[in-house]
């Protein structure tokens, strides 16, 4: 048929999950996906509820996500899943990614890409080889006013680019909340679910896409201090490094679980020769762009003066704030408007393969690894490990 | 089909319609709404346009609402829709959902509720004595921070309410775009479409309801000045108000469209005898709430100490900014619990109940009336036109 | 000698009162003016407590203002006071300044004017006759950003202006406070001492002073709503009004003092045919200017791209805020200019003139009793009562 | 003469100078000090037209601090100055102090307290040995909020503190300044008259000092990244370091001054096991109280639930903003308050000895050279070097 919704399948988002939740109403925002099979939980009975409570057919819900893999890729085409999203934890991302890919289905992956940064190279060499859509969900560069901020730096309108401040602070790990059954904490400090990253590699990863994202700059050496705070932790609860960028632009990055009282306010300061911008999650609407001699700029979202990027990334006029679900939904978007263009044969115009993808993914793993190495180092400056 | 979605028709919402697309994703994000069939414009080929665009079934793009409800009543029961959306200029509000109600349709209303104060008496009664789900869509009291608002004003913690002070500020009329074949422009200009009241009916009535609804307040009389600040323009286009309410509270009402350079940002503070709360749709995810003789406490959704009306109007924990497609999406959720739980011949929650009605609706309607009524009188007060 | 430091005199300020230490803050900020006598209290020894705290020669501390005024001007011309800061309450402006402007002094009053009207206008040709320099201390209108905005508004850039909004709440008299010794709240309250007005004449004419200067428009008519919140007070202590402007322009005054939980967050927005601007004093170092179609831009004090106005009443660098003492200082400080000018035979520029004075004074006390008189009108409009 | 102003007296402050004209303003600010004395520049004749801008007697206007040191000396007690103001370049720190000091004259002096460590060790020591007081203008600690939030960590009720980000940035050095006749610009860029720190002297060592008094701990290594931005330039004009403090704590410091756009917004958050605060120059009337599970408290200025330290060093009620001007006065009321006490032959408060001094003015040094020696070293860590 025509012009039918694309079809998603999902991996992982059982009972429980915080993530999964999210990707389906990222899915659900734009009418323009449709959720037609899952494979949500290693324990069949609560895929079964899960799949119950998100109205599928009976037949597609599977008890194992090779099981969904091998089944859908068995039905016609104009009835299996065209896509899968993958929203497991960091443990159970590349297997199933490889799986759907050498399928043939398209992919919207869960950060960070892999358990290890070897896993992400054979990924990444998977999905050169497929030629297919590859989607990681780094939430925040959806933002459309984080798009408007990569795409002035980009003009060159501030200079060459100097400094890079880009910080994430959260507070939930304050305490050893892994003892007490929860499952969100239970698997981000456990490092065979997690990998060799904590903190980092939950937020971190997100801090450091974000500034690679918006800077235009690639990260060349850093310096980690990263910490273990609350006692019996295994993994990085925190961290702070300084950055130095291929430009020779330096930074810092800032990322912690621990900052008490915190809730998820991601933020990105980029400066330039002639002015710099600032963005903050906590009021994503807004770019603040700064110059040296004339008053500071406050651009907004949903107005008619942004570039074709955050235009194109936004639902509504200026003044109806769009937040987290609709930044997370834009790659969502992008990556169904990328795969129908694909099945019509068309080409994708810029500002729809404007998501996160395979080099995203990877140089998010060589992050985590070069931030872990660094920590360990009596030397300050080690080079970013890719 | 036990645990089916709610099956949902539109009716307007086509090419050039803001609040439509609107509607829709609000209907999309839980994933727990269907649209099913559509009346989207009453030229046929722009609703048959619409309705392919929007992935439906060739049979069930209809070509007039008068015509989709008929034919949707006769389908079976399990396949025709459960309710209507009516997103239509205010014109086109009366005779849809009279009739989608009569033949046994839920409805969700576009606001305000109807053109006149009268259409809305009758329209009540026709839902009253229908007996089924009605919901009208004033999308600010859907944010989660304003159901804590009210549910902290009702607890009576800050005493009796004394002040409501409640502002809209827009600018986008500031010139006369109606002239410009700005469709939103057009039609919320014209009386023949709006009703007796232009910023007011549109934008007025969101305040009033918001103010209402925190407070939990009924004005009593009003002084209104309204204006057309714009040459040429029909309707009002600007206003403020003198608010006095049934427990001898005073109050401020400021609407305005020709703000130059304002977006949409609806904002509302309301004072008892020991403190009060400030809520703007600017900063949506934040509750500012303050006290004669303690710190000022700030408020946050998704955090772990709101009340159950907040809680239950979350989607992500804190720091994850849900917006004004969320607090739409909210009033479409509860709306849905209700009519689910009839369908299941189960009592709704509290929580699920708290969506406008037709309450709100006639409310709404009076409000306008007796905000014209006093503007064009020379005596000070008005009585609140009920 | 030449180039002394001007010499103030001061009436009132002695034990508990508050608005006499901001006056002395104003006054010695800049360096450039010294106090050299006062009467501080009608309690003699409380003046002379006040005074020998002061440094002040014990031959200079009075023990009545008449005194005071009768003494200095018979002090040789270099020794003498040059000028008299007025900070009693209401009731004992009139008097004092009339005798210190036909002694040929100065004259530094806080505001409102006087008592009544009527005195207003007496003193206003008194102010007249002398021809000597009359400072009335609103304070809000010494801001740097509250001087841009007017300079921005007089230019023109936004063309006509169409909406005015001002605001300033307070909580402080959000309960009896009078009757528990609070010499503040006693006064104030005490129609024998404030006037007719109670917030109005306090903190309303603040606002009105601000909505004049910032637009550069007068007030034409107004329809007030005057409230007695807290049982048994004898004047208001909340209000709001509709405003109606010589242009045509239409808006709001709010100003209360029972908003539990709120300082005295004066704030200004101002709207043209193409853009707008807001203050407040919350964040006074910011200027907020809005456009119909390009970002907001937020103009900064101390920044180099200010009007000569602005730029002047600055003392420190961009980032380094100033406050209120500063702004109530600016008013000291232009005055002292303009007074140190004429001693020396030489015209004041226009940055120095900028200070409130005997027609702001004037049009202060006409506010005061327009709003009374509206508030116990059945008619909606009252016009100014100048 | 009992109860005379202190008299101060001014090394530094000639035409030109920035920081002259704040500490005059600072000093004037309260009435209790008077400005009699000063040799404001190393130009006779620009010394001369500035006192005499100043007001002072012309014998007391000198060409050199050691001429007026010796001068002032031999005046009689209650004429001399009681303490003298060095408010020149760092390579004039030491000199003039050490006389003063040597001479029975307290001091208060700009920071950073020398042109190096050693200077500073020397200093210290005769400063220890004088018995006098002692002031470092480290102006941010000056602010009441920034008290409350000493006061609010010490009580513990944060419990033990584990992270301290702290940051100043500044973009007025984004171009090379130095090179245009831009007196600040020029020694500040200058090693000779700098010392061996640019931006971390400047404005990183009041980062430093903020860190360290907020957060009650002492810092006892970091790793520095400092940076020559602007081509040409001799000393850093940016840096950043991760640091670690004595009890376990760690943190990250960044100071720059070419953050193109950035004016001067100096903020500090520092987090401990159950919450954590946050104070920002820029809306310095404010203290953000963050808590694990319950809401944000927003602390303000003036208000009466503050603690001793705040309270004593606030003028105005809440919603009156004090700025920059008035924290640098308080260093100057708390230290004028001392040297009155020790003249009175009473003890002082703890509250008038909260100002910083010596030990400050030592760890500030260190702290220089520490981040200038590990950002020459490729190891990660260096002890702080006291």
């Amino acid at each position: 048929m025509k012009n039918a919704k694309l079809k998603m399948g999902m991996i992982g988002g059982g009972p429980g999950s915080f993530i999964g939740a999210i990707h389906r109403i990222a899915a659900n925002i734009d009418g323009a996906i449709e959720l037609v099979c899952g494979a949500f939980s290693s324990d069949p009975e609560k895929s079964k509820q899960a799949g119950q409570a998100l109205h599928l057919q009976p037949q597609r819900i599977y008890t194992s996500y090779a099981d969904m893999i091998r089944q859908e890729a068995r039905l016609p085409r104009e009835e299996r899943m065209d896509f899968v999203s993958i929203v497991t934890p960091n443990h159970v991302h590349f297997e199933p990614a490889k799986m759907a890919l050498e399928a043939g289905f398209h992919v919207v992956l869960d950060k960070p890409m892999t358990l290890s940064l070897s896993e992400a190279h054979e990924l990444k060499k998977i999905i050169d080889r497929s030629g297919l859509h590859f989607c990681l969900t780094h939430t925040y560069t959806g933002y459309p006013m984080v798009k408007q901020a990569r795409q002035m730096v980009h003009s060159g309108m501030f200079g060459a680019i100097r400094k890079v401040w880009v910080e994430y602070p959260q507070g939930w790990l304050s305490t050893p909340l892994e003892t007490e059954d929860n499952k969100q904490a239970s698997w981000r400090t456990d490092p065979a679910k997690s990998g060799k990253g904590g903190a980092m590699g939950d937020i971190g990863t997100h801090a450091f896409n974000l500034a690679e994202y918006v800077s235009g700059l690639q990260l060349s050496q850093l310096c980690a201090d990263l910490n273990q705070v609350v006692a019996g932790r295994q993994l990085d609860d925190d961290g702070a490094m300084l950055l130095r960028f291929s430009n020779g632009a330096s930074g810092v990055l800032m990322a912690t679980q621990v900052a008490a009282g915190e809730e998820n306010n991601v933020k990105v300061r980029v400066y330039g020769e002639k002015g710099g911008l600032e963005w903050k999650q906590e009021d994503a609407n807004s770019l603040l762009v700064k110059w040296l001699d004339k008053p500071t700029e406050l651009y907004r979202a949903g107005t008619g003066y942004l570039g074709s990027h955050a235009s194109h990334n936004s639902r509504t006029p200026a003044g109806h704030p769009e937040g987290y679900l609709e930044a997370f939904a834009n790659h969502y978007r992008n990556f169904a408007l990328c795969v129908q263009a694909r099945k019509a044969g068309q080409e994708p115009q810029a500002e729809w393969l404007d998501f996160p993808g395979a080099d995203d993914g990877l140089r998010g793993m060589a992050f985590i690894e070069t931030a872990v190495k660094s920590s360990q180092s009596p030397e300050k400056w080690t080079p970013f490990l890719l």
